[in-house]
């Protein structure tokens, strides 16, 4: 998007009319990203970084608590290495951004910007292993890669993002597949309970596997217009990069062995899921344990009298002292305007102290997830309880957050055994379609050829004896149909 | 280094006899970094970011208490926005890495990877920035930059290297000079009172500026080979990047004017001097505030015996919960060979428990700082007793840090009048050279020709009429001499 056609951005549309421009308008409006002159590249402004340093908190305190450290490998990965896995080059080659020169020299060997570091990664590894007594090695990388990307959307298509990655080895198969799965599930942990994102997780099917992995498990949020988003996966590799970067070490019964690796992301893409997901017309509705700011205090000032500041100052103080992230508004502005700002910014809660409040010892206290007028939208409280009160208060509004995509989640998933409904409800985006599935890649095909839609994630069949819904075959799995981000 | 040097790395030669392999030895042996297959780049191991994440943490606080806010700039730079700045593309140009291809496409105009982001966080904040209303900014980022180089050398010189950048706007000189010297104290701080590196700090002479600033600021720490290190700088810039970048805002007055800017960084360099500073010849010691382990468990097993595991793992669970970063090594080696491997590692305090501590309720506390046999070294402690004494100890190691670098750097500060004096002492690296200095460039100029040594940082001058040591001409300040990495 142009200067000027950020700038002119001066109202958010609807929300319900068009997702997309209301999407692109509450991201900038929110002061979440700028466009940047740099091609497919967005500007993280400090509110959207600090739903990123949330997300790092709190997602880096599960993968320690789960035995990984973090470390820091090279952005720059030299092409012989990035075409070992020959799978995996052929997956990421066409998205590569090439480094040829080096200050006035031309390079004998192009540097690939990393798409993904698997191949350096799995270099270093074999260097460090050498006995079952090296392994597991658990490793996470929090890191900026670059796939080159046509189109430019925040957050969920960009050229240059933010991620987190994870590169374990282990010494069995089991351990490599139950590293997988963990991770999976601290994935859907974070999302249900922290992004307030109610998930489907799973399988991926064989032809929306990870480049080189054998096998690939995924979490998926529905979004608005029906449409999924994978919002984090997690790679059970086998050993099919330890046989090309040479992990090998030797066992407790002294024969040597090929490592079992996984690997495992969750980009800044899990925040444009929750933007989409929970905004309204107003602009965004952030999830309290995401938020960078949990509540803004707003003093109203009548002439002259700053006892409203001070009173905002003192209890956000006392706010700050007991662990809440909360911010005081005292601009010289109009109440009503700072309102509407912070309403876009999707701040959870917003504390109104006015002339009468300092009086009486109270505040009024408004909800962000609510509509105005709605009950228990705006409440006066007394000034002693409002820490209590502001606890409890974004806890429910956490709550209401989730439940209310996961009754949207619910509401749009379909389970339907008729072939004519299924390829309508894919085509018109009706949301989540589970089917009774044959897992032929040629299936999969003639479904998106026909709808746009692929599998979103692939489960266990209960019974027996099953007709895949979408082509008559033996049905062999369960699957959620979706089109997709 | 190749990778078969690396293995062949058994021993850490003395570190009197040779700085330069007891530092590669010692960062690798410490398990800190290990070298790649990337020209200049080293992989920052699990202890190495451990290190990092303290400096993250323990910086980023400092910054946040000073109202700056994290924000994410993207990593390539069209080659038009960074040729600007004449005299900061001149500086950095020899230095660029240059992606000239993204997938199949060749590019039109070349894309820089950052080796700084003056040049697209200007041109970011021109967008942002209408009124005074809208300063200052004050923005940092963590971030990766890429520097071409020839040479390797863990933290103090990579082609790749990880820092933070701060980028400020303000409404007027004073209030950017103002941040440029808060930052600069800030790193001071975080130096002696984390990193236990003593520094002199002051502002950098014309030839050593930052290219493009009006003025820089730095840190400067001296190592052991009397060699200085430059930690950390902030740099006034004036108007001169809101002229090329077209910061321009409306004033109070309702005049339009050109923001004043500042930029300040502090890179995994400052690891590397605090490596160096401190280190042994068992090793690394690494200060307190910084270690990523604290106190390192370690339970002496005899005949089948495992209480003393047991006990280790009861004392770590309280120790954990009482906020000490530790680690039980309940690994089947001998003690002696897990002593010598921690102390390598430099974490600040052992913890021995035996089958007779078990008996007596006690443990035996070893500290790294000190050596073998010194008094105080090893003590036998109660059990109940260990929270409170490893606190006190870890505060008495980590004064101990600071007061021997800096007892080594006032022993290697000489203030001197006399010429030949001064070009013998800067010549053989005596340590930091106090003149009284010309500020001429063609002087400090003569001064590197003959000596190899730089000025350091500048200070006023109190007493007037002196001549300058180096050249005869008439003094403007004090200067620091010494050669520098």
């Amino acid at each position: 998007m142009s200067e000027a056609l950020e700038r002119a951005v001066k109202e958010i549309p609807p929300k319900s009319a068009d997702l997309s421009a209301w999407y692109t308008a509450a991201c900038l409006k929110g002061e979440l990203v700028s466009y940047s002159p740099v091609r497919g590249c967005v500007v993280l402004r400090p509110y959207g970084f600090g739903l990123w340093e949330n997300l790092q908190r709190e997602l880096d305190a599960r993968f320690k608590a789960t035995g990984h450290e973090n470390a820091y490998f090279p952005l720059l990965i030299p092409e012989s290495l990035l075409v070992k896995e020959a799978e995996h080059v052929e997956g990421f080659a066409p998205e590569v951004a090439w480094v040829t020169q080096g200050g006035s020299e031309e390079l004998t060997e192009r540097l690939a910007i990393r798409p993904t570091s698997e191949a350096i990664v799995g270099t270093m590894y074999a260097q460090w292993v050498e006995s079952y007594r090296d392994l597991p090695i658990l490793i996470n990388q929090w890191a900026n890669v670059v796939r080159w990307e046509k189109a430019t959307r925040p957050f969920l298509r960009t050229m240059e993002f933010l991620w987190q990655e994870g590169h374990t080895a282990h010494a069995s198969a089991a351990q490599a597949r139950e590293e997988t799965l963990k991770i999976l599930d601290v994935y859907r942990d974070f999302a249900e309970n922290v992004a307030a994102l109610p998930v489907y997780f799973g399988k991926k099917s064989a032809g929306e596997r990870f480049p080189g992995a054998a096998e690939t498990f995924s979490i998926e949020a529905l979004m608005p217009d029906g449409k999924a988003l994978q919002s984090g996966t997690s790679h059970d590799l086998g050993q099919n990069f330890a046989r090309a970067y040479d992990i090998k070490f030797v066992d407790a019964d002294r024969t040597i062995k090929y490592a079992y690796t996984t690997s495992w992301g969750v980009s800044w893409r899990m925040l444009g899921g929750l933007i989409m997901a929970h905004g309204d017309d107003r602009g965004l509705r952030i999830p309290p344990k995401m938020a960078p700011i949990e509540a803004v205090l707003i003093p109203i000032v009548r002439s002259n009298d700053r006892r409203a500041v001070e009173a905002c100052t003192s209890l956000s103080a006392r706010l700050s002292d007991a662990g809440f992230r909360v911010r005081v508004d005292a601009r010289d502005e109009q109440p009503g305007w700072k309102y509407s700002e912070w309403d876009v910014r999707g701040v959870p809660v917003r504390i109104e102290i006015g002339p009468r409040d300092v009086e009486a010892q109270t505040v009024v206290m408004a909800r962000r997830d609510r509509d105005k007028g709605e009950p228990g939208q705006r409440e006066s409280i007394a000034l002693d309880d409002v820490p209590t009160a502001l606890r409890e208060t974004l806890a429910d509004i956490q709550r209401s957050l989730y439940a209310q995509a996961k009754a949207f989640l619910e509401a749009h998933t379909y389970v339907t055994t008729g072939r004519d409904e299924f390829f309508d409800l894919c085509r018109t985006r009706a949301g989540m379609v589970d089917i009774a599935w044959c897992e032929r890649a040629e299936c999969e095909a003639n479904v998106k050829a026909a709808t746009a839609a692929t599998t979103r994630v692939v489960r266990p069949l209960a019974e027996i004896g099953l007709a895949c819904v979408a082509c008559g075959e033996p049905a062999k799995a369960r699957a959620y149909f979706a089109q997709s981000y």
